[in-house]
């Protein structure tokens, strides 16, 4: 099958509302009034984000669903995304299946494909560009966090990490199909004070925000929420997973205590988890970490691309 | 060396107008008053899309002028990109050259890089997300081209098909570092009624405008514009490069006879050249050639990505 009529088969899905999608040299759409584009790319490679026995419609859907995470750490509206694909063979059913996944997220969180590229490539590679607005200087950057805040995560820590280990786990739908906070990224504007979302592990992405904000953090690893067969491990297994497990896609963020206060008295809907604070910049913006009170010494790496 | 040390090392260029740019979860910046954003997303790959022996100054270079032109084909002014990079190996002076051929495109075009995504891959991989602007709804399509309208392009085709079967010839510059036409693309806004860059060949490429515009065409071979070393060669070969060849990255537009006019009187710095007119649509929006005014029958396929 050409290329052409491959495209045309699964990814010519009419998007009634941009002014031009699929199918001309770009996609041409209006930003809203008093907003600000946000855009992020993140590249899903075969054996290395995902293992090769992932199910098609996984794959598409987790493609969209890590771009949108990345929109949600900025506190941002997802509006739609791009799609560059290379793969081996053009296979239908695949496509098929691939292409439904994708569009299963972007149903899920109402974002349009407007535009891509399908290549062929001895490896399976996808790479999506999502966008979204934000009302002008809002965004939650990394670089705002302050001596004093709390640290949060928006839920189950480390989940992923452990599905990849144990494939037969009910935490494998946690690795396949990551759920991007957009919600509570955009109900946080105003309140957190910095945000990312938690790709390459907690310790290396809290180091991302200490880092550009030039702050440390001490973390209360007894505080770190665990989904049920975490809670099951030996503790230090389950510490290992929460700090360098990626793919939990869960917002992380700092916030003070009074915001915070605010915020739980205005969303009653979200649930936060306290997980440590922001402290003086000691040492090189260090993650300290502590298991019910005593210091906790660990290999805290996360992901590492090479 | 970490992917952070990696990407801080070469690409983190300060880019002072963009409001947040790499090193963030995503990049954030304003769309032009009274503008539209436009977007395409482009892939080269390794030995598919450029040779092996390709210098890297040249593969960063070609993965940013590739979506420029696509913006180009829109009309619209090129304002940014976001780039996925997926190599074998993290080597600092493969990516150190790589880096100056992407900043070099950059600059020529007054673009910047504003983020990305690095990732290791067996198959060096590189898609790069484009951002322009275009003043509301005057993008120009694929799907506008009129019956009677003159078929133009804006330079010599075929020469990146015969560079890269000649890899000695002075040709070799057009195919590594083609030429957006942004310049002559925005000129064209309110002129030409439909435009396409030529990436995968002139006859494929017009099929597009065609199928999207419901039109056939008549190209008249003689007056395609062809570079020294092609037209020094039979006929018959010079015509299959200019037909099938792909990566020139010429703009290839319709526009009515007394458009045509009127540009080359307001804008007489471009050299446009009419090599057809658009038709009638019958026999399925073909494209039917003339070589000094006798049916010339070929085989006009394009490339084909699988």
């Amino acid at each position: 099958m050409s290329e052409f009529a491959l495209i045309a088969r699964h990814f010519s899905r009419h998007q009634s509302d941009i002014a031009l999608g699929v199918g001309d040299d770009c996609a041409v759409f209006d930003v809203l009034t008093g907003h600000q584009l946000v855009t992020c790319i993140d590249t899903l490679i075969i054996n290395r984000h995902f293992p090769e026995n992932t199910p098609p419609h996984a794959i598409g859907y987790k493609s969209v669903a890590v771009n949108l995470s990345d929109l949600a750490a900025m506190g941002a509206t997802a509006h739609s995304i791009t799609l560059a694909l290379s793969l081996p063979v053009a296979d239908d059913a695949w496509v098929a299946s691939f292409a439904q996944g994708i569009y299963d997220c972007c149903d899920e969180y109402q974002v349009k494909l407007i535009g891509g590229d399908t290549t062929c490539s001895p490896t399976l590679t996808i790479s999506v560009n999502a966008f979204g607005f934000v009302p002008k200087n809002q965004a939650i950057r990394r670089s705002g966090a302050n001596i004093g805040d709390l640290i949060c995560v928006s839920g189950e820590i480390g989940s992923a990490a452990y599905a990849l280990q144990h494939p037969s786990s009910s935490l494998i739908k946690t690795l396949n199909y990551p759920k991007p906070q957009l919600s509570l990224g955009q109900a946080l504007r105003g309140f957190a004070s910095s945000m990312i979302d938690i790709s390459d592990g907690l310790a290396q992405d809290l180091g991302h925000i200490l880092k550009a904000s030039q702050v440390s953090a001490d973390v209360y690893l007894e505080q770190i929420p665990l989904a049920t067969p975490l809670q099951k491990l030996p503790s230090q297994n389950a510490y290992h997973y929460a700090l360098t497990g990626g793919d939990d896609y869960q917002l992380l963020f700092s916030i003070s205590l009074e915001n915070y206060q605010k915020f739980q008295a205005s969303y009653p809907e979200f649930q936060l988890y306290p997980i440590g604070n922001i402290t003086r910049s000691q040492d090189q913006h260090k993650v300290i970490c502590y298991d019910e009170g005593k210091l906790y010494q660990s290999d805290t790496r996360g992901f590492n691309h090479f």
